[in-house]
């Protein structure tokens, strides 16, 4: 079974980053060794997922560190890097990990330095995402639906959920996946799509408003997604549209399954009612790309992602072990757990 | 506040139908006078919705009578008509009543006798309508969601739930109407925001994945539907994503709404597991018009309708009242009633 693409990889000074917005048209490869263009890369969404947006960010510093490692030039890296994706909390961690870690070496290791953390970041993206797999992968069996994209292209390693649907699938455990097309920005059908039929698993597309009657159907025996912030009592903040599969599974006895690392937990929210909800831009409803639908002008109702209450939610995957309800105690176990593949 | 557009107009000899197809983007009417071209029109969904459809039906067959009364052309415009859209129930129905009531009638008089039947059934749709909006408009204040277009657009008339809204923001008592884009054919995007902002509703639309956020958002005072066909339990089939709908607003303690006129009642059907689904092709999913976001060729799981549970449905509204549960009794009394607006 061929293995994901991985959409980062760490060049002579400098990174190879696959262009998402091409997908799944064609594969274009842009060579980035200067930050400004990383900048509109990151702006434009040719790459997003909150690990690869991380790894991004520390290559960045890496690459502005080679060109000029002194204080205020890697300071401005940092500010110009932060600003692309201000509400994308991994980037603005690891520029601001990077910076505060090269200022303490001296100017002329900075460049080499933080081009080996960079390299052993990707190292433990790797790891994570595999541990996570294998942990996900005892979960689920038959058909399964997912929902946004949460492979290769999300992490730059492996992903998380769809990373654990392939792994069960290579286990001979799943044999289908279904994915959701996950309006508006469409990643499931643009990308899920395309990683799974790079690797091979069989993969059927639906709208999402058809989540729910596949779901009634009894053709599925899991539905897995990925998550954005973990609150202490299990509440998980995902991808808009999550919310909906929760409760379909929930009404028709179907498990719902949360994978997402450690990173993600937030033991310092006790409940999702805490988590802020990124609106974003009317535009995207209405239409895709350059295509309208709606009338010109239309408001739109626009959240990012949704909550869905942790008593929805039957098992929490983080690349630590598989935490079930309730999660007040086993979420603060897990974090205090050493990783065990 | 200006009435709703009519999609459907009698001529002299012939028909003024509005192209939904160009909606938003242009208001096209087109003339028909003739039945291959009337044919293509319904082929290509220029004209949709059950009502509408109905009515275009018996157009056709008065257009038919006009050129050729003989027993035997109009056998032949009937069979092309009913062949444009197979599963069309409605479309049918008034095909087959048309010829069998001309055949009753001398040849001289057919063509006259049609038309004449033929504006007797616009009239009764907008009696239909109206008294359907104004019992659901009883039930309707605050803010409203609402899924695909059930407007003037679908019924040539009034419309069906989306009549309840509009009657009720008429009376002050709607105040805003959230509509769903409606993936795959996007009827809510296309038709829906364009009829509310045509009479003046203040509309937001939102892509189905926000719904559940929407309705757990605690902004709304109900969500009401259509309905393609009722079972005797008061399960209900409708357009893709209403049971999606209808999960969300029972967990969020929202009012769940049905509206449809009674001939959507198949009380010889006890429940909704017996209703049929139409699954559609799946190049509507990954795309939409010539735009195409996933990969070619990628397999869909696309099913027209979905079933909602009688239990998650508050009421179902029809031209002679409003059914509350146990709908075993309740719709079986409805039938029996005389339409009281």
């Amino acid at each position: 079974m061929p293995e994901p693409v991985r959409p980062f990889r760490l060049i002579d000074e400098g990174i190879e980053i696959l262009d998402q917005t091409a997908l799944p048209g064609a594969e274009v490869w842009l060579v980035v060794r200067d930050v400004e263009r990383l900048c509109e890369a990151i702006r434009s969404l040719r790459v997003r997922g909150a690990p690869l947006l991380g790894l991004c960010g520390a290559a960045g510093m890496a690459i502005a560190a080679t060109a000029d490692a002194t204080e205020s030039a890697l300071a401005e890296a940092a500010a110009a890097l932060k600003a692309t994706r201000p509400t994308a909390v991994d980037l603005g961690k690891a520029v601001e990990g990077a910076l505060a870690a090269a200022l303490a070496v001296e100017e002329r290791g900075r460049a080499a330095f933080l081009w080996e953390r960079c390299a052993r970041m990707l190292a433990e993206q790797e790891r994570s995402d595999a541990a996570l797999a294998a942990h996900g992968a005892r979960l689920l069996t038959g058909a399964v639906l997912t929902h946004c994209n949460t492979g290769a292209l999300a992490t730059g390693a492996r992903g998380t959920a769809l990373a654990a649907i392939i792994e069960a699938y290579s286990q001979g455990r799943v044999t289908h996946c279904y994915a959701t097309e996950t309006r508006p920005l469409l990643q499931g059908a643009r990308l899920t799509v395309w990683e799974l039929q790079r690797v091979g698993v069989p993969v059927t597309l639906l709208a999402d408003t058809a989540a729910a009657s596949l779901i009634a159907s009894g053709k599925l025996s899991a539905v897995i997604t990925g998550a954005d912030r973990i609150a202490a009592n299990g509440d998980t903040a995902n991808k808009v549209g999550t919310l909906g599969l929760a409760l379909a599974a929930k009404r028709f006895g179907v498990p719902f399954v949360v994978a997402a690392p450690t990173t993600t937990l937030d033991l310092a929210c006790a409940q999702g009612s805490e988590i802020p909800i990124e609106f974003r831009d009317a535009g995207e409803v209405g239409g895709f790309g350059a295509m309208r639908w709606a009338p010109a002008g239309t408001d739109a109702y626009n959240p990012a992602f949704d909550v869905t209450p942790a008593d929805l939610i039957g098992a929490i995957v983080t690349e630590k072990g598989v935490a079930v309800p309730p999660y007040e105690e086993s979420l603060g176990l897990m974090e205090c757990r050493a990783s065990v593949p």
